[in-house]
């Protein structure tokens, strides 16, 4: 049977995902009986259209490179906001990619607690509605009879999240150690190699992994977010944003760096999340890791993720933390692990 | 419903996961709604016991210790030979754990054969059957609506074929490049650290790494049986053991790691299948991996693979590659990927 699609928010991620769908689409049925039709997209800025019987992508995607608002795509309804869209179309599954507010999940979390409860599926790359309140988006989608996946939201599409509830099935996760912003692993890449704090920044702004305000990356709050997912779904602890610990990097000096150096160390910003007892603390700190640990050679903007398990020691992950198509490709792998 | 389960072999991989099932039993009900009994255990040496309604574990564990065979168990059939027990006692999943020819498969490859006709689903960490007869057993499998699972076979319970098959489902795997061989890692370690090959080979001996033939690690046929493996089941390669080259790593002298040193790189024993147009080609052999490469900083007994895929560019695993414990949870990750 062919799923029906809808994107609710069409940025890069969104676009990332379409081009995939676009590329694999026989493949996707070939291989994984994956067979769908996009029916609905509902973004902010470049408009909004729904068409039952599904949309012409290649077209819609010529349409978004050349500026053409959604809403003239032809002989189909188009103005419908994203409430409208998630509750009111065809659509078997939502992609949730707009925008997401960490300390509130909005307007993400409306948007994947409304298509739960409508019992729609979910996959989504948004952090906050997943560190706000997945405790209760699981129960509502368990009670509704429908998926909520968000591989993306950690190490985009690298399978961080997967790895630990499918392929670590049976273990226990005892800790969690990881690099998992790719900016600061950048900065701090760039200042190992003789360059000032300030001017590391500039060049991972100029190449985009850093936005014009770093405060997000530097201070450690994009990575707090992502220790509390890690904690809360794979550890089963029940942690808010403000249990987690934070300090940057914004401390750290190129004498500490050269002197760790020496040491047979390397500084990085590591999330951690580690059982004590019956509880899971959680910290963001930058920490001194030994040379020959695997998260040491991690380097630029590539992300890692050592699991402590009670089954089979440290099992570490390494991949790409950030991209279009990296992003784009998480919603993917989690529609499959839907339909596939 | 409660599964049924089979061992076909008991030796230390049918052991780690005996203890892990017996320590677990209540959390994979709970966590997973995996319920079973194992009804069945038939081991050339240790004996074998038949029991329609479930053995008690704790005894039969506690009997091996003992060194009373198994035949000894009151109240059940015994003396059934592995294929009896294969086709003829009530077991839903038969874990064959027997040993293997790398040559010819057998006689693991015959034990599998004959569950997958009966419809019994198979898991196993024997390197045999897949390297010889992959293709031909998945047929069976699908055929008679069994499952064959693997994970055990590369890299121990370290999620290397799950991780390609599920968490990367969707991405193509252009290439595979990995450390599969613990024997032969620790000794370049060692190596490394100024130790001579004798020496290094010995100490692995001690530490019961290395057999005492170890030309299986040493000449990499163990790492050529894996790569097999991992081209025909992820590449969708069909070669066979003679197409993939091998080279171990008996020439590398103490001169060539101090010199790769030198220059910023590290020898490893890598084995690599790569897509080229429309063949993969495979080969074992000794190669000098940069040191900012994540698979430079593998040391000791640890494994690791890296993935080059369409999406994700290069995704690395790290992880175990022997063990009793992490062999054994091999086989609870397959089995919790059937009835999980």
């Amino acid at each position: 049977m062919s799923q029906k699609l809808a994107f609710i928010g069409f940025g890069v991620v969104g676009q990332g995902l379409a081009e995939i769908l676009i590329k694999k689409k026989e493949d996707l049925q070939k291989r994984y009986d994956f067979d769908f039709e996009v029916v609905a997209i509902s973004d902010m800025k470049l408009g909004s259209v729904y068409c039952p019987d599904g949309l012409d992508m290649e077209k819609i995607m010529d349409m978004v490179d050349e500026g053409v608002s959604l809403s003239k795509y032809p002989g189909c309804d188009t103005g419908w906001e994203p409430m409208k869209t998630i509750e009111e179309t065809n659509a078997d599954t939502i992609i949730e990619v707009t925008f997401t507010d960490m300390e509130t999940g909005g307007p993400a979390l409306d948007h994947v607690k409304a298509a739960l409860k409508k019992g729609k599926n979910v996959v989504s790359t948004n952090k906050g509605p997943v560190a706000q309140k997945i405790k209760a988006l699981q129960k509502t989608a368990e009670e509704n009879d429908a998926y909520y996946k968000f591989e993306g939201t950690v190490l985009s599409g690298t399978p961080a999240i997967n790895l630990a509830l499918m392929t670590l099935a049976g273990c226990e996760i005892k800790k969690v150690k990881g690099i998992v912003n790719g900016t600061t692993n950048y900065i701090l890449t760039k200042m190992e190699e003789g360059m000032g704090y300030e001017e590391a920044l500039q060049k991972a702004q100029d190449l985009g992994y850093a936005e014009a305000d770093p405060t997000g990356d530097v201070e450690g709050i994009d990575a707090q977010g992502k220790t509390l997912i890690l904690a809360n779904t794979l550890m089963n602890a029940d942690l808010e944003l403000e249990d987690i610990q934070r300090q940057g990097i914004t401390r750290l000096t190129l004498d500490d760096i050269e002197e760790a150096k020496e040491e047979g160390y390397r500084w990085k910003l590591i999330a951690q999340a580690e059982k004590k007892d019956s509880r899971v603390e959680g910290k963001v700190s930058p920490e001194k890791i030994p040379s020959d640990h695997p998260l040491a050679g991690v380097m630029g903007p590539t992300n890692a993720i050592t699991y402590t398990t009670d089954h089979l020691g440290e099992v570490t992950i390494i991949g790409p933390g950030a991209g279009k198509e990296e992003t784009g490709y998480a919603l993917l792998v989690d529609l499959l692990s839907i339909y596939g």
